[in-house]
């Protein structure tokens, strides 16, 4: 065997652990019963110490060196320097990291959980603080021991977002951030001129996840390769390029949950489906970001699944469903309502114009909090003066502020951002998408996806893990992260819904 | 740490990865789109290497030795003593293999289930015969590399069947065979006195679902430790004593698949959901043998579901899910169409008279193709004069004869026996039982089964896999395998259905 051929045997094997993780996670998710969610955390931690073992072992590293000496000379773009080079790049994050510091984070971030559970539960700040500052320590930890040139947030975004800086965020959301909040003034002043009572009828469950299912057949959603079941918290995930699964949730009075959710993770599944199969049982069979992940899924909700287009094909076919609720709509009064934009505390509940201020606001805490200029006990206070600034509300308890995200408390500190880029890149894409496909809302008007889904298999998809989301994004759009879309698209859809 | 604390963390670390093969391998049967099977077999084969590998390592043997000094003077029946000694029995099994033997029967028998099932399909012997060829070769090299006194099938016997010969096992095959032929011939005889039309009619498979539900919730199933799903085949499976999951299939136009079905499962999952708490995460927590778990699953499906106070209390509940198919019956008269016999061809549908024939047909056939008396080429025929010995009935195709099962291609010989095993041993434990609790057939007429499976739990599940089946056996007998409660049962009850 070369050295490359043990290289990729090696990795195969450890792909399979981490594949085996994601079924075990997803049964917990979906079926387990609780009586086994003891034994369940321990074969997770099992799976992941053996999982990480493998990886970080001293031969990894020999056959990464003697694998990258084999193909030299190689096209430095194809699939084995690739693997080689993004093997390397985990591989020394990978041995930098004490496993006594994960086993730490680990530990705490275990407590932190139960603790924000109740503390939320109370809308009470007290007893979550003093986690939430251990936490930034051991992040900050974390960040020292993987190292970063410029600011220790850089090494915390690297996780989600690869070889993404804090400053190129910062640049781009400090670029949207007064346009967003005058936009959203604009929309406020124009009061109740859009409705959303509709959405909060009552909607039969079965018929809520037929008429679900019909949508993402026809956005490409491979069954044979993949299916959809229930939990309480959507996701996504994947056990193999051929096994894509995604979740959903119900709520009888509100058919947003529902609908837009599947859109949204069946936007995360395609992409999933749509790596090369080349890059099977390989460390390069992932997305390239969260960012470019998310703005996968919300490609599929907003960009397609919240126009007008759109429902001016499935319209018809919802109100087959839903003859009695939806008898006094029409395409266009429905379109409407599921684009009703307001100011609201609840990030997972926001409206595509408000949601990325939520992001920011978060952003700049999490950098404030890392760098010391603002101290645990002083978040609530702080994120609701952020509030008043950028959404001109004030939480009215804790629990509708500062203490609403698990995230924190599960040690992800800058992960939030790549909600925000998702959106961004979104519209990058869409604005490429458009100039390759003339006709797309006619497409999208006619129920066609076909044309839509291959030129995102062609120029996103089937990369997987190969180039980061800055490298994609260049080779797509000839740029890097650039907001200017995504903000002229929110100034055009909302200023044709709220007559601005 | 101590030898024995760090022998326990190693063999809860080999549970654990053994459990998530049972996950993986769930999934895979329930819920897996087919673009999956690619990948999970890969997984699944990593997963296996892996627990092999750690398990077989020196390390393991050293602990072993060092936790038994540690102990030395213990009660040799305490958890750890027979941790220690049973563990130490799998350990040096698992060294005595060599690994290019284990992987050259996957590689066979993988293939043998391809040809098998196409064989199967044109019911025609000659593809499969140079694979079972290879593959009794392969399995008589497995005796020889473990090693075994007597018999070759001992060391067969032995894998799924701990340290019972084949000298007992023969024994009592022996000594029901005649006695069981003659039953067969007396109840042919009395021709068409039972019908079994009842079952055939057509029943909705929600209703059966929830009358099953029904049945097993008062078994004593404990659905916040457990679920049911469906699946091709029914199993049993345990991702933890305080998981286990059961499955189940339905046939629209028949009854019994899924009703003694799921009641057959039920049994197999009281026992793992029975086993002490103390086992969790060792390899003690798993049944004594394949007997014993058949004697259990044997137990709940026959000894009580196809009594005559099990229906006098569950009828009722049947006929409100089905009041026109069964308006025509009472319990006695379903009791009795429950409980027809009749010599048939396919093993998984024979009834309790017939079923045992079926298993020693097998057995025999085991050890002559293992011992040289019967060539593979051969099976077939000498299968068919058995099958009119036993039964009095030749298979109109190899389909209906000995390529009806596909234990076989899957290298499982020395298995089949640990069936009818199942059965004698549920026989001995009823007696017991009924001797301890007197008024058991009231109880169950009453819909009561609280205190057999707590006599079940206290004599038999807590144990795990603590004792063999021969010691529990005279734990709570005082004597060894025993064929006559089994003969004595089976000519009551059919003497008084049957009217001998």
């Amino acid at each position: 065997m070369t050295a490359l051929q043990q290289l990729h045997t090696h990795l195969a094997e450890i792909s399979d652990l981490n594949r085996i993780s994601s079924i075990i996670g997803w049964d917990q998710q979906t079926y387990m019963p609780p009586g086994g969610s003891a034994a369940r955390a321990e074969q997770s931690a099992t799976l992941q110490k053996i999982s990480h073992e493998m990886f970080s072992a001293d031969e990894t590293g020999r056959w990464l060196d003697a694998a990258a000496k084999e193909i030299n000379g190689h096209d430095p773009d194809s699939d084995e320097a690739r693997l080689i080079s993004i093997t390397r790049r985990d591989y020394e994050k990978a041995r930098k990291v004490p496993a006594a510091l994960v086993a730490e984070i680990a530990r705490v971030t275990g407590q932190a959980i139960g603790i924000w559970t109740e503390a939320r539960a109370a809308s009470d700040w007290k007893p979550f603080s003093p986690y939430l500052g251990r936490i930034v320590e051991l992040e900050r930890r974390w960040a020292e021991a993987v190292g970063y040139t410029d600011r220790v947030y850089d090494a915390l975004l690297d996780k989600y977002e690869p070889e993404m800086k804090t400053a190129q965020v910062q640049a781009v959301f400090d670029a949207i951030k007064p346009g967003l909040i005058e936009l959203v003034k604009a929309i406020a002043a124009k009061g109740q001129a859009v409705s959303d009572e509709v959405l909060h009828r009552e909607y039969d469950e079965q018929k809520q996840w037929n008429f679900g299912l019909e949508v993402i057949k026809r956005y490409g959603f491979d069954f044979t390769r993949g299916r959809q079941d229930r939990s309480v918290h959507p996701f996504t995930t994947s056990f193999s390029i051929n096994d894509v699964r995604i979740t959903t949730r119900f709520d009888q009075n509100f058919l947003s949950p529902a609908l837009f959710g599947t859109l949204h993770e069946t936007g995360h599944a395609l992409y999933e489906q749509g790596f090369s199969q080349t890059l099977e049982r390989t460390p390069l069979a992932d997305g390239a970001s969260l960012g470019m992940h998310e703005s996968q899924s919300r490609m599929w909700e907003n960009l397609v699944g919240r126009s007008l287009p759109f429902w001016k094909f499935f319209f018809p076919a919802l109100i087959q469903f839903f003859p009695e609720q939806l008898a006094d709509q029409t395409a266009e009064s429905f379109y409407r309502a599921a684009n009703k934009v307001s100011p609201s505390f609840i990030r997972v509940e926001a409206d595509e114009v408000t949601y990325g201020l939520h992001i920011m606001l978060r952003f700049e805490m999490e950098n404030d909090l890392l760098e010391g200029r603002v101290k645990p006990d002083d978040v609530p206070e702080a994120w609701n003066a952020k509030m008043r600034d950028f959404l001109g509300i004030t939480p009215p308890t804790i629990k509708d502020g500062a203490l609403q995200d698990v995230h924190w408390a599960s040690g992800l500190i800058g992960y939030f951002p790549t909600y925000q880029l998702g959106n961004l890149i979104s519209l990058q894409l869409w604005d490429k998408l458009n100039s390759a496909i003339p006709d797309l809302a006619s497409q999208i008007e006619r129920g066609e996806f076909a044309a839509l889904l291959d030129w995102l298999r062609l120029n996103v998809h089937q990369h997987g893990r190969k180039f980061t989301s800055n490298e994609l994004l260049h080779r797509i759009t000839g740029e890097g992260l650039n907001p200017a879309p995504y903000f002229k698209y929110l100034k055009a859809k909302y200023s044709g819904i709220y007559g601005l």
